[in-house]
């Protein structure tokens, strides 16, 4: 039998991981697919760059015609990363009935209609189980085993960088921007750490999740976004003393009022299975009205563990061509509204700095219960000065009445500063 | 397009599950499959027994030939458990092109091979994610999403009943009877609960499993086995003080000197990601050369969960029957040997009732010492009467040293009885 041929965009880290993985399993891999699976192309910018990996100079090109336009060529693998121009290529390739492998997150995030509908014409498949969750297999898990479910809820550490962070500063008790040094001193957060403390890394992998539990196309600009650059030591001190840890997820929910899609720093209780997922390793807790609960755990990211899931993704697009068949297209067949973010019900944490003096605590409480917000907890804790800091936990309640209180708390005289809120998640 | 046609061979819990599951989500299910998924007859003992669901009663029916022999049925569900008459109705579907679904663990498990062929020659999909897990997603991600890597090693909590008893026993710190007397009356045990609590039922998974991982055949006569029958609150207490839990695990790693393929109690560490799953969840973690570590989580039985995974193989069985294609056949290419017990290498906890005198922990010592077997800790508690306990930790050994440590240590006169041997695995 011919070996499939396979041309590659791109040759960094996922790139690398990809290629090695299929080069020294080759044996094991080309029995389970029945044929040879052959790089023939791989597009870099630099053909005279060293990579530290063992390759025949001749598969590289600094041409992506001698890919897109290779009509022998059956799978383009696209790890080029970013928009432009990954989405031209990806589209071309598709239309001219490549199948198309991609880990991109922000391509999918964004143009996973069109990408889909260029599948469809060309008659490709469109795989991107490394696109979440690196090596975890979470993509098609959603789109086969567990198919048959309305997923009810997605919740996710869908970020590594920002889960070694809060591990970090949990075990250390250190500040968010010792941290954050440290962690691009090991090359874990990048020098420009935005996408990742900043929550949009994490939110276009929670579009591309919701968009294949809920049926329906979530997008980036979908996702209500906070990140965790407001996390400071105290939060974490406060939440250890209430059996919580703090952890930036992921959440999404198909309720009856619409799609809830939020990244955002939460508190979980110590005995969520999310709670000891620490360091870089991310896990996606997924809810089904007939499965229940389930969770998928392992290593966010990296050469290797994002490889494996690109590789996985060659060798199934490599089957679908042998047997002349295709995956699963889109299944974004619904159109359910988005939940406007003042509509979702969240149990809160808040943290205020007050005079310390009689009086205050009462016009505090009197401010959340003229707005509806009911609290399960009051600190108080005497700082330095005449200062004082409040940490209450309130019940389940609507977001925009919690966020009606805390502007009514900001205007009262003897409240300094809200420091922090943060919503308290998964109690079972 | 005409609907895809299914019959189903009994209608029990599982059985239930999956009809109720793809009753209820039809809609969502016909749009994902592309079409009509139908039950057309399904098989049942009596045909006038009240089973709580709503269904046409003309499609019971107790012949199978119903069944068997209508060539408009695409899809064949055995969920009768068993081997016979089981096995003798799946290989006539298979051979008539009736793909298969099933979540028959004793079948795959100890006839996956003839089953595959007969799929193979049928050219019909043989599925069975329900076999292993339940609802967890894994066989599934073992075949596409991890399927570039060489797997090394699976772990895994794979019978909920001896978890579930394993959790009551470590929580309440009551007896082993006490607790399957419990488990009995909720229905978490069977009146006859060998098959639990003796390990056979995680084996037949576990034979599953390291048969598609390795990609050499493993069946139930290969698997070493050992239940739960012997753990008493005494090892569970000596667990906890030397900070382990113990756990029933699947154990199945693929070394250079052959397979290894075990079930049998384990201490392991609290900060196992394990160590944390209780109750009658399962878990699965599994190695990849690539991926390294990840883990899959969730309810390993019951009605909907099961039934979750069957009717997710129906739709996967479904698109492949609209596409004139067949999923994933047998990847059992390679002949790898097994690995005989005495040389695996563990850990293990050793607890033994001795003499209170002069002397004896350096006899027992000297015993050990002589095996090649080097010891990590010793407790010694005073007990009752002139009999004192001793708890050891090995090191890592080879298993055969250590029995015949073990047969040393017992012709002691000073030694009354060696009350467990338990391996401490999953040190990381």
């Amino acid at each position: 039998m011919d070996s499939i041929k396979i041309g590659m965009l791109g040759l960094g880290t996922v790139g690398k991981g990809a290629y090695k993985i299929i080069a020294s399993n080759a044996e094991m891999i080309d029995r389970k697919v029945g044929s040879h699976l052959e790089f023939v192309k791989i597009l870099v910018r630099d053909q005279n760059k060293d990579r530290g990996i063992d390759l025949d100079p001749n598969l590289l090109t600094t041409d992506p015609a001698d890919i897109l336009d290779d009509p022998s060529i059956d799978i383009v693998v696209e790890v080029l990363g970013g928009i432009h121009p990954a989405m031209d290529y990806s589209l071309k390739a598709l239309a001219s009935g490549k199948s198309l492998v991609t880990a991109n997150k922000d391509m999918i995030a964004e143009y996973g209609k069109e990408l889909f509908a260029a599948a469809e014409t060309g008659g490709a498949d469109l795989f991107f189980e490394g696109s979440v969750g690196g090596g975890i297999p979470i993509i098609r898990p959603l789109k086969n085993c567990l198919s048959a479910n309305r997923i009810m809820e997605i919740m996710g550490i869908i970020n590594g960088t920002t889960n070694y962070m809060l591990t970090k500063m949990t075990k250390e008790g250190s500040d968010y921007n010792q941290i954050l040094r440290e962690a691009q001193d090991k090359g874990y957060a990048e020098a420009d750490p935005a996408s990742d403390v900043e929550g949009y890394d994490a939110a276009r992998k929670l579009a591309i999740l919701a968009s294949i539990a809920f049926n329906t196309r979530v997008t980036l600009n979908d996702v209500y976004i906070e990140g965790i650059t407001r996390i400071s030591a105290k939060d974490i001190e406060y939440a250890r003393e209430l059996n919580y840890t703090v952890k930036l997820l992921g959440i999404a929910k198909d309720t009856p009022e619409g799609i809830e899609v939020r990244v955002h720093p939460c508190f979980i209780p110590y005995s969520h299975p999310l709670a000891s997922v620490n360091d870089v390793f991310n896990a996606i807790f997924v809810r089904g009205d007939a499965v229940g609960e389930t969770m998928f755990y392992g290593r966010g990211a990296g050469e290797m563990p994002t490889g494996s899931a690109v590789a996985a993704d060659i060798m199934d697009a490599a089957r679908d061509k042998l047997r002349h068949t295709q995956g699963i297209n889109c299944t974004c067949f619904d159109h359910k509204p988005l939940k406007p973010m003042g509509s979702i019900e969240s149990k809160y944490y808040i943290r205020i700095m007050v005079q310390d003096k009689p009086g205050v605590l009462a016009s505090i409480a009197y401010a959340f219960g003229d707005k509806d917000v009911s609290l399960a907890s009051v600190l108080q804790k005497h700082t330095e000065g005449n200062m004082a800091e409040i940490v209450l936990v309130t019940h389940r309640v609507l977001e925009q009445n919690l966020q009606n209180a805390i502007l009514m708390v900001e205007q009262l005289s003897s409240v300094g500063k809200v420091h922090n809120i943060i919503r308290v998640e998964g109690e079972l």
